[in-house]
């Protein structure tokens, strides 16, 4: 407690860097920060622990801003405590190839944990970090040794609270008992349609209490500063619940038009902007002005935390001393890297072993690899069973009371909430200790697709295990099957789409979505069997695509993913017995591997010369890439026995067959170009 | 109240339809509808008014099974009220081509409102068609003419409960206050990975309450008929509050099973379901038997409710006398044709006229056609400025009580709730009177993807006003700039996705879109200024691509989209200039409609000879179909003023002109055949 004038003169600062940087850029968002920086000024500077000298610093206190439009308030923040932030980059704001991008973005500047602006993803990657918190602290600390015992920090605005994301992640981390979780919620009954009241005037306090959170209120979030302190410190010692704080504030504060829409997503205007500075005591003539003292203020502040990580240091090499092999692992573990060898752990398939679904050859990788890689935490949005998802001796990641798992547990259940799933697991894979991977059924990423898109944009290492991956699923029906979603993840930059065909190229998967520190991955996988492929090899397979069936002076090569794989080796035959045509296949499990491999490689792979067919029993769009024609299946699907279904879209050697026929006639005489040579290289 | 011996015969009699369909299935969940069977009996038998000889009477009460897994439930009444589901149909249960599917589908099956089974989904429809109730009463009826007072019902189970899209949508109802929407909570604390304790222990009930609805409890599900009809009977009561009854239920009852897991995604064992058949007094041995005074019952009510209709009929005869107009366009509405001539009004632009953003344009044509399109109901979710969805004299569609509108209003603000917006314009669309268009950031309708699917699959005509379509919007950067979107919703059948380049091009789009009574649409609108196209016109347009720029012998066709048209002109100029190339332009604003016209036609925007290159900035994923090389954005964006970002990837005439002259070089020589020539005709 105890606040002076070079409080309120930091927290004037924090507004007023927020009004000139919007100003200067001519865009962006004023409004939040300036409601939001007193209870900011109090969270960064009495309560949390970081070190701007190491943005990294594992047992620093992590803080999200959900309502990441408002990043003017962090990027401030970040600055003034002497994090990587000058102020020529404050005034860079929204500008081509700064570090202050319109909403904050985790690889691109020091200090921002999560990459939020997407309404509700910050505040459910918060219960990611505090997860992942949580678990950490079970696996490591040792008596005497409280290594982590970070808390994680979020505010949120009323727009992440309307969103169902953040509604699921609420839900989730109430049954978790996240003691570790503060999340402020900036209740400034503004969004960009005007007052709240147009659309959202539920009770926020009272959901979050249904949820199981601790739930308070700070009635002036403006000038309260005293309550604030006290409404985070009473939610710290609130161990067994996540809590809440609901700050009322006014958006804009200090603004001719604050408490209004008209300083949420506008700059002010320039009288507006100097009465604001006037009436804080700046020089209404001067921008971006930091008066000494709160460098000083700050910085003291940062100071404090370097000490703090100085003595975790000092703690850890005590700690490494009495627990070598717990230290060794958690060290490697921040290095992004696996243990040396783990990958000899990965299920290598002959072609006569026997037929399985590769959901169950996915189980089984993760039951091969969980004791070599503990930093995988697996689990699933209510599939478990048909995602095949957990290893059999899986501890669930449980608050002990419950009884039915513990903190250490890396399996999370994570109910039927598809959208939090993936965004909680883009949480725990930002917080640096842990390899998420969840399930659901490859037609309900869709539902998580906000969160997807960021796992790919922030460069986390999260597997999307997609179950159930095309018709093939067969009863279900449409409703349920896939048909648009692979070409939709494809389009996704920095995202790996597998399809495997066979369980070495499910172990391929795995082994490229592991190793691969800053691209996420979904793993397409099927409900019904595939037999082992003749040429399969986790070699072969982590090139994206290689030939598993060659042949010389073939007329026609057949590109297929997945369950068509083995179609396709099995048209070989009818087109040779019935049309007399010599055809090759090429299994693709991932288009955006094969993309990276050389390009003499590549026309190996698709030569020129002949052309090529690709087969996959869903839309064809984006095939045209690696193949003259395509089969595919660019309608729904069926509800029925999954042989039924396939016989009727004609997904049979025989029907494959009748159209690589077609394909052959229609370039007979020519010699097509392979699909991989292009005019011009793509921007990446 | 005065339940006999004949209502546990009807309630067992679904309860064994769902156990003989399953095991014939061999496929299914039969658990829902053994545990809902008593609730859905007193639902349908005592309440619910509808006539099984019309499914599409327009004042007939409805019902939705939002945990459409549970849909044999469903079918099974349908079946013994006397809709079109015939015994056979429900023996086909699940199997290829039949009425039965794994999941409610709408538009195949008799009785079906929506189609359900993704989680959430069905309960956020329900909420839209109360909408679309209200909406429609406060529109039509008049003293003496209660003509439209229909109810909405809605079972859902804890799967749904958790879904973030339900979530969403039950804030707004309750916002809403909609009053005619009841919606039963199937507590039967089971979902597919056991006990509903290992992920969900919030209080749903308390949930309910904090969004303002009303919440009742019935503790007997199985067996307490008097106490579910007495709830139901009060919630039809409540008039200012949706209502929400929990019921208590035992998963899969009469089961050696129930209450467990077990009984929820497969059929019964053998034995089991003969137990069970005893255990209700049926033949162990027999299957799918109805005894025929459950026939009798169940028809007795169907007859009420033809009845029903019959007076309705007669109703609005007598109102179609004195309100001549309104009857006129209530009938024409239900037959889904727009009013005569109302085309006429499409704004039509000269190529003198200024440049506009295209969501402007969008703004110009809700404007102009509103008044002559009642069914037209607009909104967004919370980007009410920026997607410029709402004409001036507008009135928002809110409870009275709030002051800021009314039930007559057509303007609905969704909050930042777009997956719920759209299930919700899916159950508005399905109620049969209204034209449901909704507002957000191209970006955002992924956070809808789970209900866009529906949109598609359900034969919606649902309007997605999509703006800030790409990098074009700038500042707030990659988070919010699209580059798999449209590639995505490409790929996803029947929808269509337009990208308008100019003012004629949007006129085009929204008279495609609305005239298509069975096809959702997404319009990609931009936020930046378009200048007015030299050769576009709305009938050229209409067909899906046209040749914005002819020249003879050209060397190369550019194939663009929407912002990059105007770009691709300019680099006609520089082509010619620079490179001494001669090329031609081809705008191509809906791939789909392009893709439904003669080949002939085809073939004079896309002709053989001549290499085309696409040209939009994203994802070229899906390109190569219509072109031979591509430039696009398979990156994400970047924060910063929209021509920066723009001029950064090189989306310039320029930039165009160079990739362009690449393309004529690669292909020096060679005749390259027109994309839209293929080997195969695609399965539709």
């Amino acid at each position: 407690m105890g606040y002076s004038d070079v409080d309120w003169k930091a927290i004037n600062t924090v507004r007023l860097l927020a009004v000139d940087a919007t100003l200067k850029a001519n865009s962006g968002h004023p409004g939040a920060p300036m409601g939001l920086a007193p209870a900011a000024h109090v969270l960064f500077n009495k309560f949390m622990t970081f070190n701007p000298k190491n943005p990294h610093f594992v047992n620093r206190d992590r803080f999200v801003l959900s309502n990441g439009h408002g990043c003017m308030l962090q990027y401030a923040l970040l600055h003034l405590f002497g994090y990587g932030i000058s102020m020529d980059d404050l005034k860079n704001f929204r500008q081509v190839d700064s570090i202050t991008p319109g909403h904050p973005e985790a690889h691109d500047t020091p200090g921002i944990e999560v990459t939020t602006g997407p309404l509700g993803q910050g505040f459910s990657n918060a219960v990611g970090l505090a997860i992942a918190q949580a678990h950490t602290a079970a696996v490591f600390n040792k008596p005497g040794y409280d290594l982590i015992n970070n808390y994680t920090y979020c505010i949120f605005g009323d727009g992440c609270a309307m969103e169902g994301v953040a509604s699921e992640a609420a839900s989730l981390a109430g049954h978790l008992q996240l003691g570790n979780l503060i999340c402020i919620y900036d209740d400034n009954h503004i969004s960009i349609d005007g007052d709240t009241k147009c659309a959202f005037t539920e009770d926020v306090s009272k959901r979050f209490e249904s949820y199981g959170w601790h739930v308070q209120h700070v009635k002036d979030g403006d000038h309260d500063l005293e309550g604030i302190e006290a409404a985070i410190a009473k939610a710290k010692e609130v161990k067994d619940k996540p809590s809440m704080i609901k700050l009322t504030t006014t958006i804009g504060f200090g603004s001719k038009l604050q408490g209004t829409g008209g300083v949420h997503g506008n700059p002010l205007k320039a009288d507006d902007a100097k009465q604001v500075k006037a009436k804080f005591g700046f020089n209404p003539e001067e921008s971006f002005v930091v008066p000494q003292e709160v460098y000083d203020l700050y910085q003291k502040h940062s100071a404090e935390g370097a000490a703090a990580e100085q003595a975790w240091n000092d703690r850890f090499k005590k700690y490494s001393n009495e627990y070598k092999d717990l230290a060794a692992d958690f060290s490697r573990r921040l290095t992004r890297k696996l243990p040396e060898g783990w990958e000899k752990k990965l299920p290598v398939y002959k072609p006569t072993d026997a037929a399985v679904a590769s959901r169950k050859l996915s189980e089984k990788v993760l039951e091969e690899i969980h004791s070599v890689i503990p930093e995988l935490l697996s689990g699933s949005a209510d599939l478990t069973g048909s995602n095949n998802t957990r290893w059999k001796d899986a501890v669930d990641f449980q608050p002990p009371s419950l009884g039915i798992g513990d903190w250490s547990g890396r399996y999370l259940r994570y109910g039927v909430r598809e959208h939090a799933m993936a965004a909680i697991m883009n949480g725990i894979s930002a917080y640096g200790t842990l390899i998420p991977a969840g399930g659901t059924f490859l037609n309900f990423v869709s539902y998580a697709a906000g969160a997807v898109r960021l796992s790919s944009l922030s460069h986390q290492r999260v597997i999307y295990i997609a179950t159930h991956d095309s018709i093939g699923l067969g009863e279900d029906g449409p409703t349920h099957q896939p048909i648009e979603t692979l070409a939709h993840f494809r389009a996704l930059p920095n995202m790996m789409v597998w399809r495997p065909a066979d369980g070495n190229e499910t172990s391929a998967a795995y082994y490229v979505a592991l190793t691969s520190a800053t691209t996420p991955s979904i793993l397409a996988l099927t409900r019904q069997n595939l037999p082992q492929l003749e040429n399969s090899t986790i070699e072969k397979a982590i090139k994206g695509g290689y030939v598993a069936v060659e042949a010389e002076n073939a007329n026609v090569t057949l590109v297929s993913t997945g369950s068509e794989v083995s179609l396709c080796v099995e048209a070989v035959k009818v087109l040779k017995d019935q049309y007399g045509i010599t055809a090759r296949v090429v299994s693709m499990p991932c288009t955006e591997v094969f993309d990276a491999q050389p390009k003499e490689y590549q026309l190996q792979v698709l030569p020129d010369g002949i052309p090529a067919m690709s087969v996959e029993v869903m839309s064809t769009l984006g095939w045209e890439k690696y193949s003259h024609e395509q089969f595919g299946l660019n309608r729904f699907g069926a509800s029925g026995p999954y042989k039924e279904v396939y016989k009727k879209f004609e997904f049979t050697p025989e029907g494959i067959a009748k159209r690589a026929n077609a394909t052959v006639d229609f370039y007979k005489g020519q010699k097509p170009r392979s699909p991989v040579n292009r005019a011009f290289q793509q921007l990446i």
